[in-house]
């Protein structure tokens, strides 16, 4: 058995390679939710419904966010009304998400997901991280952030002193999953605001150093693939490049994965990890993807 | 000045007629809230936006219910989710809701419809009749149903034993607006679940009896034109014709206008009332309207 730790864009990317060389049945794909938080009425889990959306091939795997061919009726007109939604909510996305609502006034989330991918016919199990609310704060020159607007309506431009997000517990199956994994694949997620809080939940550690754990940098060079990464990870004080990365989760790794360009850290990244690879993670295509998933899955 | 007091469906067809043959400035709409609620996450006035949607002529009025031409991939998609929305929301309609729903967490109702009205370019004040929220029930044979649900899911078919909504106050300028007003309409909207609560909030009757008030009958014959007010009005003890409907507004009314069909109510009616004028007033088309508006306002 197989478990993925997920956070959006990245991750999503690799789990669309693994998804068509291994069995789903054999696949669990635990995700962050530390970003969850509700918009215009509706809850919003994006990573989870990233995850849901790769799983079931409908999703937009251009921007990674939301559903291909969706329309924006609701959306458009919301900004007509001088009232623009910080997340970009197609009308099919919306659906989704208030379905997710919905199940949430009589489930918890790891219940609502689990019926939502199940009716999605999505046979590998996803797991929300954790059923509590998380609060996830950016600390900057121009003040404290919400995430989402530090993401979107600041475009990630402030300068990053700290990120901060409430201590929750796990939710009540991730720990036993853990434990029964043959192998556990960390995904190239940004690993200060998507992985750690997977992570530093109480337990997940220990399961972690038990198992075998492999991880894909998100780091290529020195700058992330995409998104913020590199922002937290130097404000978290961590060196922004595949050795930084290592350094964060050198004490449960087993093999890293680093792109062809990072050959030059190969060295001081195996004085504290067992086990280096070498190959293309910079993932632009379904053969990308696939191929990154062969030399994870050692296929 | 002229104020009206709306439910949903018949007095907005009057409406569509006034707004013609009226100055819009010299036009207040008084709407019942009594039945708003949130679904699918989002705050649902529905007589509020039917109003609006007329006034700024984007009103469905095939169903009068809705925005003409609007689409329904949000909704449908609930539905093939094995999550129906009990109200058909369309994707254009729900902007609005979502709207109001977010205007609502830093204005009050009255103050939301208010910057929505001026948004959509309408001239006339639309205002909420309570800031309040209240919840109206059904008791009926088959126990007590949230009037929604009375509505749509049993489509009204149930007997009703009796209908209660909780006491709440009128908006902040109602009372005075309906003391400026020279005359008041009370439209044909069912008189016990969307006239009832408005007139008997605290100051509106004794503001009502010190003004010109006019009325149409909703019932034609001993049947509602539309909707279940009927059912109501014989659960309330009132006969179930235009005689019961001057009944329910004898203490208040200076003129009611009643069908064609009925003018053998006439001369029972001006027992308790002073003024009866006979009309078309089952509007079928905006030449009906018009008509009907005319005879009220005396043009």
């Amino acid at each position: 058995m197989i478990t993925i730790l997920s956070g959006g864009t990245g991750t999503p990317k690799l789990i669309q390679g693994i998804k068509n060389i291994h069995e789903p049945e054999d696949l669990n794909i635990i995700v962050n939710t530390v970003e969850n938080d509700y918009f215009s009425g509706v809850y919003v889990a994006a990573d989870i419904d990233t995850v849901l959306y790769t799983l079931s091939d409908i999703i937009n795997d251009e921007t990674w966010y939301g559903i291909k061919n969706d329309t924006f009726i609701t959306h458009e007109k919301l900004a007509d009304l001088n009232c623009p939604e910080l997340l970009r909510i197609g009308d099919l996305d919306r659906a989704f998400k208030i379905q997710k609502t919905i199940l949430m006034k009589k489930h918890t989330l790891s219940e609502a997901v689990d019926i939502q991918r199940k009716k999605m016919g999505i046979k590998s199990k996803v797991l929300a991280m954790s059923d509590e609310h998380s609060k996830i704060v950016v600390q900057t020159n121009i003040g404290e952030l919400e995430f989402h607007d530090f993401l979107i309506k600041h475009q990630t431009k402030p300068d990053v002193i700290s990120v901060d997000y409430t201590k929750i517990n796990p939710a009540p199956n991730i720990i036993d999953i853990l434990e029964k994994s043959d192998m556990v694949i960390i995904g190239p997620s940004n690993p200060i605001t998507s992985i750690l809080p997977i992570i530093t939940l109480d337990g997940v550690e220990k399961a972690l150093q038990k198992t075998y754990v492999v991880a894909v940098s998100p780091i290529i060079g020195n700058a992330p693939v995409s998104g913020p990464a590199g922002k937290f990870m130097a404000a978290m004080g961590y060196e922004v490049s595949p050795l930084g990365v290592a350094s964060i989760y050198k004490k449960f790794l087993n093999k890293f994965v680093i792109d062809e360009l990072d050959k030059k850290f190969k060295e001081n990244i195996e004085k504290i990890i067992s086990e280096v690879a070498i190959t293309n993670t910079n993932m632009k295509s379904i053969e990308d993807e696939e191929n990154l998933a062969k030399v994870i899955l050692g296929k």
